[in-house]
């Protein structure tokens, strides 16, 4: 079944004849069309792209003439965002979505999405509402055998960025130079530009060190390299985690929390099934890390899809039940402060009766 | 004057009391305070990062704490987007707002962006509302001081991705490669990620053709190349294009065609004056190509600032005036089937009675 019929099913659940759709990753999971975001909102848009489903399974979508012509199985309104003449984008989207409002004979309970519906779309809209997050989210969390594909490839670029990462990660190197080699690699992958979340952090201080960003810090052998890479493929996220030594091998103390991590990545592989509680889970990866010695100050992962993190994550206190196609990022790490820092994640799917690594490196 | 005296002064012009920004790049200009774009909007945040201004010159910002701390002479309130607990991040912000409009003391007429306000903002704001857009398009084309400077390094840092991209442009590489080796020297320069905007095209056919996108196509010797790089920095964009021939002399045909985009690009900068409209200034150039021989079916070019595309654009129909301290790309070209593309875009400043570039390669 496709994401536009489960979601029409969704909304006869809860009671709504329409979902309206504004944020990218939802327009994206409804209909399939992907809105270009590696720009921030695009300055040809007066509006965001917005989706449209009925309870019948009837899809609309409206956006820039910019990334028109994606519709499969829906309609496509496109306004002129770009031009070689004065353009008036605010008044043309609101145009094309009264258009499609006309055209698909939208009335009755509109369910939309707090974050992003945008008052003047609202304004055009059926004056009944529900909020769609809440189920919405849930929806996502469950993947259909075409997402489960298309996250599979994600996960393979990512997975040849990684290996990619530790070859090109030479002294002398900046962090943002290899970062973008790598970026370079993974794009050739997919034949298109791809944005990309993650961080590259090298040395001692910087890899042990939460929230920061890649800069201008140049490789040096000996350094602890941690290497977070999310690509985004066809609207899909993909996301990953290595750790290593630039030049060197590893001292044996390094090495001793690296296999730590990577072997509770491995212990999470064999416990993650449906019917676990996703705390339940969080907890076992805690303190099967603590035996080691080591622990990590944030979350053990997250749900992954159309946007780079999705319900659930995985925190002490998620009470959410974990199911049978979920696609799951399980990051266990430790970041020790005169040592460096270590993050192992590979993107799993939960099967009926197990978990398995979409791509390994 | 600071931006956000600026923006207070326009309220009092336009009967506001208090501007409600929404979007990434009013934030930005009207505060400093650098909204993360390029992974589209955050799923950390629960709504857009909002900047406030009175008509007495009082702001303040809300945004996630993934991007918290860098108020400066402006209130900040951030609030719980990522954090390892459960974490509802459409409640957060809306509270942090209702915290924020209670501390400000924001009454009276709200002016708001209709593109990007949310209805769920919307609702907890004072009922007068003005639409801010036509006003604040033309507040955002004339620089401060501050912006040039930005605007300048932003320019220098899009220069440096111009010189870097002949060298690496070798046979054997892809569109995507070249392209990434390009945005690691500017980024290692920037010392930090960089939004990017823009394309790189190689060989006769996809340079000569508009629209699309850097690809895993193989460089060849002798393709002619179109590097147009607009990078953001501190956010702040720069653009640029330049045409060149990959490990080869280009060809007379070539050559001419470049040198009459080129020539037309030094007209323009000798042309460009405040008082000017720009109507006639789009005019002027494309007569003045087409004295070569050759047209393009674009825009001539356009305003650039926190957004890399702004009021005004330079189109047949634009009847505002230039004036000082616009910065505006100027972007001729040309483009024949068989021969190949050539387009040549420098980012200029108004002077009070002439241009200048703010950055040649």
């Amino acid at each position: 079944m496709d994401n536009t019929t489960r979601l029409a099913e969704m909304l006869a659940e809860i009671g709504a004849d329409w979902a309206i759709l504004t944020s990218p990753d939802s327009v994206c999971f409804a209909t399939g069309h992907v809105v270009p975001i590696e720009i921030g909102p695009s300055p040809f848009s007066g509006g965001p792209t917005t989706a449209f489903v009925s309870r019948d399974g009837v899809a609309g979508v409206v956006c820039p003439n910019t990334d028109a012509g994606q519709a499969i199985d829906c309609e496509e309104i496109s306004y002129a965002g770009f031009a070689c003449s004065v353009v008036d984008q605010v008044s043309n989207y609101l145009a094309a979505v009264k258009t499609m409002l006309e055209k698909l004979g939208v009335v009755g309970r509109v369910a939309v999405e707090t974050a992003s519906l945008t008052a003047a779309l609202a304004d055009l809209l059926p004056a009944e509402r529900s909020v769609i997050d809440d189920s919405l989210k849930r929806l996502k969390a469950i993947k259909t055998t075409r997402e489960i594909g298309l996250l599979t490839r994600s996960a393979e670029v990512a997975a040849l960025g990684q290996k990619e990462a530790a070859g090109i990660s030479i002294s002398g190197r900046t962090e943002l130079d290899v970062l973008n080699g790598i970026r370079a690699r993974m794009e050739t992958e997919a034949g298109t530009r791809c944005a990309l979340a993650g961080e590259f952090l090298a040395g001692i201080e910087r890899s042990s060190t939460l929230g920061l960003m890649p800069g201008a810090y140049e490789l040096q052998k000996g350094d602890p390299v941690v290497c977070d890479l999310a690509p985004r493929v066809q609207g899909y996220w993909g996301d990953s985690c290595s750790s290593f030594v630039v030049e060197a091998e590893k001292s044996d103390e390094f090495a001793k929390m690296h296999q730590a991590c990577f072997e509770t990545l491995q212990f999470a592989i064999s416990e993650l099934r449906p019917g676990l509680k996703v705390c339940d889970f969080d907890k076992l990866l805690r303190n099967h890390l603590k035996e080691y010695g080591y622990s990590y100050p944030h979350h053990s992962g997250h749900g992954i899809g159309t946007s780079v993190h999705e319900w659930p994550r995985l925190v002490p206190d998620e009470a959410a039940m974990i199911e049978e196609n979920m696609v799951l990022m399980v990051e266990p790490g430790s970041y020790v402060p005169g040592l460096g820092g270590v993050r192992c994640e590979f993107m799993l799917r939960v099967t009926n009766s197990g978990a398995v690594p979409m791509a390994t490196f």
